[in-house]
């Protein structure tokens, strides 16, 4: 992409000048889910934007094989725009999307687990991001300010613990060892805390029957008591499992997350049960708030900067949940440091956080951004306070990275395809129980 | 107020160094209303802030003495604080709101005719709007860019009717002359449709009978086919009342605005009504969005920044109307140029205002501003693409209008008290009808 004139495209402030998109993949551990396993390499898309004064922002979004595409389609026509203008860049993403073959785009992949109706959002999240940073460069200020300010030096993140293989079948074993029953996850469990200082622990459950999960919970809470736990066995169970299992888990869990799949069913288990619900299942767009508000489906909502459209729409949500009084928490993929970066800026300008954010960054071993910044200490990392994001990419890193995308051949994620290479009479568990 | 010391206020960006508050009186005609009539002169507070790195940011609000004396409570603590921590200056506004003599601080004063339980969004909305501005000049881009960016270069206004008498009693008539029939109605809308252009037309009601009044809309409607109209009685009639204007009106006017009080009256007329009915009283802040949202008690919402906390809670609440599938569209008070010019940024940056907005700029004669920007044309107003809010202070006439406020004694709004001043049976014509 050549530089934009300044003077054609309006003759003031900056303009975007270069964009980048580079596909990455880094080494995930075999860690068990209800649609399946995490493959061997987790994918990430690395945005750079640079404008013709020299401003760099960056992003971070999924990095499957439709996502790049549509990430470099937006790419394409993104020279000569204004960074500050986020809804111009909305509207162009919009009609990137609308101009693909088959008309409206279908959302990204997120391994069979969930489904969103619209890629724009996941598609405009990673821009907006990149340009954020650039706006808040430009300005002198950290993100956060972007976003009316830190309310906390430093953003608390919960463990997040998994049933998981020893490695994955004919690989090395990463030395975090075998996790399929409560004694492993009680090890995990102190190995995460000890290790990063997390003050509360979530489990990815949905992968064994819900007695052995409910089992594994209660370990938790007698190895460590007062720690605030959750699971989360997305969409495994029945709305009636979900009621069982919410009665015997009350007082062990601080919340229950996405029990049993869609709004009409977490609304039956919520009109029956103590325990708060949460998801990142049911309410994932904006379009579903209305209707699982009216029908009283969750007690909390996690945010998702990547799936919501960007930091300004998170904190919109962010903004809904205080007027309506539900609980705000965050989710979490696979993700790299400037994902971490864009997270810990939202979480810290967010005042209504009423929950630690999941993370899975303590189990990735690589990344894209030079040491030195977003290091957890007491399960929390402290809040950069220099421009933007206040990360910069270390392009060895990058190339390293972008290296293995292009030896590894995986080109989008797939738990359950990747789980039946290994066991062939596999199936989801999704309302299996 | 002394300049903050950079390195003790933590060494980054620039600080707050200066606060003025600047108490100003305007001529305002003598406009009817359903509690009364403007007085003479309207209050304004016009607020200064200044960095220590020399930037200054304007805001304006109510000039009430209560609120002067809140105004002036914050200002004496805002010196050292970081312009961009938007959620640090609200938590200092209520602080000192929580420190006023007899706890929990009322709302404003709307000459009666509204109540707000807090005072915290009335107070910290100028002190927002500054910091925006400096923000924006920071940054070099105008305060629409801070919200995303404009989506139109020019926002609509509403040219605004009033019944009202030539003059206020003993005082010279302002050439305008009286309206309190429909032909002096449309006289006034010929006028003003001349003068500014404006695309539609919005009457303030509740001052007549509703017969007297539907028929001035109806007179309206016949002298500007095919203009969009609006009746605004400020609740001045009955849920019955307000049904059969409703069924009279209907294909009449755009949308009804506060037929009658309160969320549960609102609900019952919207429930029999196919006419979109609008409101700035039952709905003025966050949390009467739930119970007006589940009761489906109105179909357009009327922002107002004064009265919400800002531009960027403005800007939540567009979000809100805009998933729940709500019209938006803007009230307005007697102000001067610094609102207006705040009101322009947010209309261009809300994706969503499905109305043209309301003004009574038209009805003042005399500003603070230097002339130049903000001039009506097509009844719309550029929107500013200089850095920050785009408009500067005239020191004369901030200093004549000061003079003003000091000579004048007003010292609060108070429609029907001046009323009452001149015809002593007088009483509010609030749920009258």
């Amino acid at each position: 992409m050549t530089a934009a004139d300044p003077v054609t495209a309006g003759g003031r402030g900056s303009r975007i000048a270069a964009v980048e998109v580079t596909p990455v993949a880094f080494a995930d551990p075999p860690l068990l889910n209800v649609v399946g396993v995490h493959p061997p390499w987790a994918l990430r898309a690395i945005l750079q934007i640079r404008t013709d004064d020299w401003l760099l922002g960056l992003g971070e979004t999924y990095g499957d094989e439709a996502q790049l595409a549509r990430l470099q389609a937006v790419a394409d026509r993104l020279g000569g725009h204004d960074p500050f203008d986020l809804h111009d860049l909305r509207a162009l993403v919009a009609d990137v999307l609308a101009q693909e073959r088959g008309g409206a785009a279908a959302g990204a992949s997120f391994g069979g687990m969930l489904d969103v109706d619209s890629a724009l959002e996941t598609v405009y999240s990673p821009f907006e991001v990149a340009c954020l940073d650039i706006q808040a460069r430009r300005a002198g200020v950290p993100v956060s300010a972007l976003l009316g300010g830190a309310v906390r030096d430093e953003v608390p993140f919960s463990g997040y613990l998994f049933y998981r293989w020893a490695g994955h079948p004919g690989e090395p074993e990463d030395g975090w060892g075998e996790a399929l029953g409560p004694d492993q996850l009680v090890a995990q469990a102190r190995r995460i805390v000890d290790g990063w200082g997390f003050g509360s622990l979530k489990l990815k459950g949905g992968v064994l029957p819900p007695e052995q999960e409910c089992a594994a919970v209660e370990a938790l809470a007698d190895a460590f008591p007062g720690m605030p736990l959750r699971l989360d066995p997305n969409g495994a169970w029945t709305p009636t499992t979900s009621v069982r299992v919410a009665e015997r888990l009350a007082g062990v869990v601080e919340y229950l997350e996405d029990p049993t799949p869609g709004i009409a069913g977490m609304a039956e288990v919520s009109a029956q049960v103590d325990v708060p619900l949460a998801t990142n299942m049911c309410v994932i767009a904006m379009e579903h708030l209305p209707p699982a508000i009216a029908a009283d489906t969750v007690q909390v909502v996690l945010s998702d900067h990547h799936l919501w459209g960007g930091l300004r729409r998170s904190a919109l949500l962010g903004g809904i949940t205080q007027t309506w009084g539900l609980g705000l928490s965050m989710h979490s993929n696979s993700h790299l440091g400037v994902s971490l970066a864009a997270m810990v800026h939202l979480a810290a300008a967010t005042p209504n956080l009423t929950y630690a954010c999941d993370t899975h960054y303590p189990w990735k071993t690589q990344d894209v951004i030079r040491p030195g910044v977003l290091d957890f200490a007491g399960g929390e990392v402290a809040v950069p306070t220099t421009p933007g994001l206040g990360v910069e990419l270390d392009g060895d890193l990058l190339g390293e990275l972008h290296e293995q995308y292009l030896r590894c051949g995986v080109r989008r994620r797939e738990d359950t395809v990747y789980m039946r290479s290994i066991d062939p009479t596999f199936t989801p568990n999704t309302s299996r129980w």
